[in-house]
């Protein structure tokens, strides 16, 4: 039997999502409880890795297991056997067909910036601190240049492992709430740090460093060195995986917190 | 010369604020931080204390110092010496009349409900986990009924040490965004545990189990083991605190978080 979950996780405690020998992750962690609840050994594949300190609300998982077990079993049962800084928010079973990686069609991101002189004192790993007069709305004007299909050379890290550099990105929105501002941005995958890279170069233009046309002007220098630094990871949610409707999997508000859709 | 300023905290950390000898509190680690800056030792006085659990995006107090310092000193300064669940949000040199207790006219709690079957894995000392059908609006038609002055008794914890059991509620809300509910509270004081209790009493009306008639019949029955337990600690946050406009504190967003005003 296969089946699909949706996990949400606070990643500051862990060295990203994928499991590694020497250091807690968010898929050692999952694995360990599913196998509990399955009494089995659970292998988990998710929609996509995210690194140290990233967290998710979205993230869809699926496995394969010969347990029988009622969906309050894979939610409630391994919810109590998961620390509490990661929780399945559902649980679906899915045909063999599903992949939660290669069936995914797009992902979702959303990165949370706290805009204010001082650093904030709630939820600070969960928020990225930038201060000075950051100008939202000329980065969502300049967002727009990311959209269509285009090499992200200068937007991947060195070390990424994808072997084509394209990615198409179907959209980007940049919104101020107050101190907050939100770079909500789909794509139909992402390079590895490629969306901390697109926030540290929007940041440059939204603080007046440069001017929206240096967006056009990286993406056809294909050269990491010439973008701007990595933004940290603690403002960055994954929120969204897309799937073909077919496989009619439950769609909960994106987040993070008090963030509606 | 007298200094006013405004806190923010994340209060899963601490014993409350209050100083005590033993155990970790908010108020010994923003004497100690003060203190260090000061260069001599420093006393504050809080606008309310909080209990343990319980957070703040608007505490304000204030202390007395002969120590010169920069504006940027008793904020940057400040903050680099507190632990990053704790931060100044604001300073303001303020004349020896004011009091951050005994000026102060009203306060105002919010108080946030994660309302979801399955438990949250992000903020989760941040909000208060609820099951169930919760229905807001029935929660803020009952909850009218506290506008005004009252006798808490009912809704005060039984070691409350306050002289008389009345309180002046100015306004209460309660409002759904997706799967958060906020109750907020405002009222010239409050009594100890009076929101939380308020706010188990609320969700009893919301969850069905209690009509909306039970709150008249509670405040006037002045017996607190007739309402409902007190709701947890972690979804409360201390917001505002209301002053003379004549001191012209700063006024920033309530919060917490992406809740805007």
């Amino acid at each position: 039997m296969r089946v699909a979950l949706g996990i949400e996780y606070d990643g500051r405690q862990y060295f990203g999502w994928q499991r590694q020998a020497e250091v807690d992750s968010v898929q050692a962690q999952l694995e360990r409880a599913l196998s509990k609840v399955a009494n089995e050994p659970i292998r988990v594949h998710c929609a996509g890795r995210t690194d140290a300190g990233v967290h998710a609300t979205g993230q869809v998982v699926h496995f394969e297991t010969n347990a029988i077990r009622k969906d309050s079993a894979w939610t409630l049962g391994v919810n109590v056997n998961l620390p509490d800084d990661i929780a399945v928010r559902w649980v679906k079973i899915v045909d063999d067909e599903f992949h939660a990686r290669f069936s995914a069609t797009a992902r979702r991101y959303r990165y949370m910036i706290y805009n204010y002189d001082y650093r904030p004192g709630i939820l600070r790993s969960g928020v990225s601190h930038y201060r000075g007069n950051i100008d939202a709305d000329i980065m969502h004007q300049a967002a727009q240049q990311f959209v269509g299909e285009h090499d992200f050379t200068s937007f991947r890290a060195l070390h990424c492992q994808s072997k084509t550099p394209f990615r198409s990105v179907h959209e980007v929105n940049v919104t101020r709430q107050g101190m907050y501002i939100c770079v909500d941005i789909k794509a139909n995958a992402f390079l590895h740090h490629m969306v901390r890279n697109i926030v540290g170069t929007l940041l440059e233009i939204g603080l007046g460093n440069q001017r929206p046309e240096w967006i056009p002007q990286l993406l056809d220098l294909k050269d990491r060195s010439q973008a701007a630094p990595t933004a940290k990871p603690n403002g960055l949610y994954m929120v969204d995986v897309t799937y073909p409707e077919r496989y009619e999997l439950p769609k909960l508000a994106l987040g993070p917190l008090f963030m509606l859709d």
